[in-house]
């Protein structure tokens, strides 16, 4: 069975995304074609990164996974194919989408696509729209086996691939420190990169209280005492608490609430957390 | 042909969703997901009851339905397969949305999900996301034929089945009473529990007027004179209508406008609606 | 491989859609089903269109096209099956929605729905929801092969087909004037039904100023100087352009910007843009 394409972008589901599906099943229409996410707040490569890394894991080796953020479409930033270390695919502009794979899984090669044969011939005048013409005409050949891997294009040095950056989870002091990945509305999980473990080391176990504050750039966004519970329905509703989030990490959220519309609380290497036990 | 796996939740459409889709896919590309509902108003397990009951019917028997609104997760609650009376599967807690369903087409058989053999293996630590660690993996072994019904787990007692409660639709005095089921925000669509044959029963034909009040928890909050017409456009534009809705009950609607949102008309036992003859 | 349906209505994604996907897959599961927009403004026949024709190009010849925009649903307006000249089919309610496709791609043939036959039997009552009972049916009838497409119903003039209005677009007197089709919110991108070659002929190329007006009903909604550039990044954040749109025409946008929220700008036969070289 042929690789199934995942795609995520930030144009909102609709004519846009329809014409990738389309360009990719007239390619070959056996190629089973999946919505991730098509609401990645514009112009956001932060948020494409942190909702790749969400979702790679989940998928058969070999996936290709098709992600659309690009503010400098049609500018000189890179559009690559990179292969990651665990055999999936991830065709995307190189302006930073890579970053939590590249460094959580690693890439094992990444090659530049060469729009003289891999970009869709009936729409050379647009440069506008490269998710279409480009990304996902690229994937579509790879997914149907038209084009190898080596046929994307050059290959560039791995060094090379755009990063954001990253605050590394640390504790000094008994104080634990790290980043926010994704703040969700509507449920309000506010996800970091803390790995689990970490509160082990500072001596938090389940059922334990911690202090806990969200900063931005620095600023106090939210402080407060939080208990370290196993899911949202172990403390009464409205309290807010810290979880071992979908991804392993220190999760922070309310029961039956929404904590990140609460104190809009955003994602990204501005916003960092800080936990001490209580 | 393997059946079909159809998802609803209360996490809009997403990475969420999309790793769902690829715990699916990686026990077995061949089996095709769709996507029933994500945007269920969040916790709201009477919505996610109603939403089930729209779509089961017009399913092939066999259909494996994934209903994830589960404010309990990771508590006691139980995990559950039911396989209703047409021959269809539904997975989900059991925290009343199987209520509808289990009223109208009937529950055979429900077994609680073995959460030791037919739950994600790799995602032990994670309590949170049973729509992906367990309702989308059992559901996506069920599918691909890795587990026979009787294999997700023992069974239970159907009358333990979590139900919620609900107005049954009557005649009092030539007054039609029920409730509220759906009340659709967009083109305003505020569906019933009326069978659209007691409209009959009380003198209501095509054409004919009645006066039709909303009540929550008793207080009214519309009420009017309206035309029992097929469709909206038998009435002139912004005019209030009852009509033969598309589960076949009395549904109220103006024509081109949105009653739902213009008197904020929500759904549940606690919103009922009374129809007389004018 | 049977021939893919790709659905479009006003109706948001939802249980709505997901039993327009049940009544396919009833009828054949092998039939694949893909979402081309569910976010239409209820009751717009023109967006349904300019959104039809905005996707066709892109799917291989034969693809059977569903557009469920239908304000009429349920009254004498035609329900009706269209050959494009292109080899693909549009099922749609023909109340304009075939007004951009006709007038680009032509219609070879178009056949009124027979709903003796091409209607799903289990739904009689129910006049209200013809996107499943009758368009999502016949439509996967003629994927499947069920019936030919002479048995969709009786053939009637092409010329009978409902049209929306149209500004043709022209030069006068050096002013290049056409009118707008889509104005998207999100990226602000305002597409024209102007030919870009036409920027030719009035002397703008690459790297040009041009003075641009947007009108509605004749009134001025924005003016100002703008870049013709190949793409957003081209210019700096916030400034205006115009480019080569996704469909070859002339587009209006600001660079990571929205000008199409920011002015309310829409689109239809009401709004125009007028274009001298500066």
């Amino acid at each position: 069975m042929k690789p199934a394409i995942v795609m995520q972008t930030d144009f909102t589901k609709g004519p846009a995304t329809c014409t990738m599906d389309g360009v990719i099943c007239s390619l070959d229409p056996a190629i089973r074609t999946y919505d991730a996410c098509h609401t990645i707040p514009p112009f956001d490569t932060y948020a494409a990164s942190a909702s790749l890394d969400f979702v790679v894991d989940f998928w058969p080796a070999g996936t290709i996974f098709v992600s659309v953020v690009d503010p400098g479409v049609g500018t000189a930033r890179r559009a690559c194919v990179a292969k990651l270390k665990n055999g999936s695919y991830v065709v995307t502009p190189d302006n930073g989408a890579l970053s939590h794979v590249k460094r959580r899984i690693g890439v094992e090669e990444v090659r530049q696509i060469d729009e003289t044969i891999n970009r869709l011939p009936t729409t050379r005048e647009v440069s506008i729209f490269h998710g279409r013409d480009l990304f996902a005409y690229c994937a579509g050949k790879l997914a149907a086996g038209l084009i190898t891997y080596e046929e994307v294009g050059p290959a560039y040095p791995v060094e090379e691939i755009v990063m954001h950056e990253t605050v590394e989870p640390a504790i000094k002091d008994q104080k634990l420190v790290g980043m926010i990945e994704t703040s969700e509305r509507g449920f309000g999980l506010v996800d970091t990169n803390i790995p689990y473990r970490m509160l082990e080391e500072i001596g938090v176990r389940h059922g334990d209280q911690a202090f806990l504050k969200v900063l931005h750039k620095g600023n106090v966004v939210f402080e407060g005492q939080v208990t370290y519970a196993p899911s949202f329905g172990f403390v009464p509703e409205g309290e807010p608490l810290i979880m071992i989030s979908e991804t392993k990490h220190v999760e922070l959220a309310k029961n039956l609430r929404d904590i990140s519309t609460e104190f809009d609380i955003k994602a990204g290497p501005d916003w960092t957390m800080e936990i001490v036990k209580a």
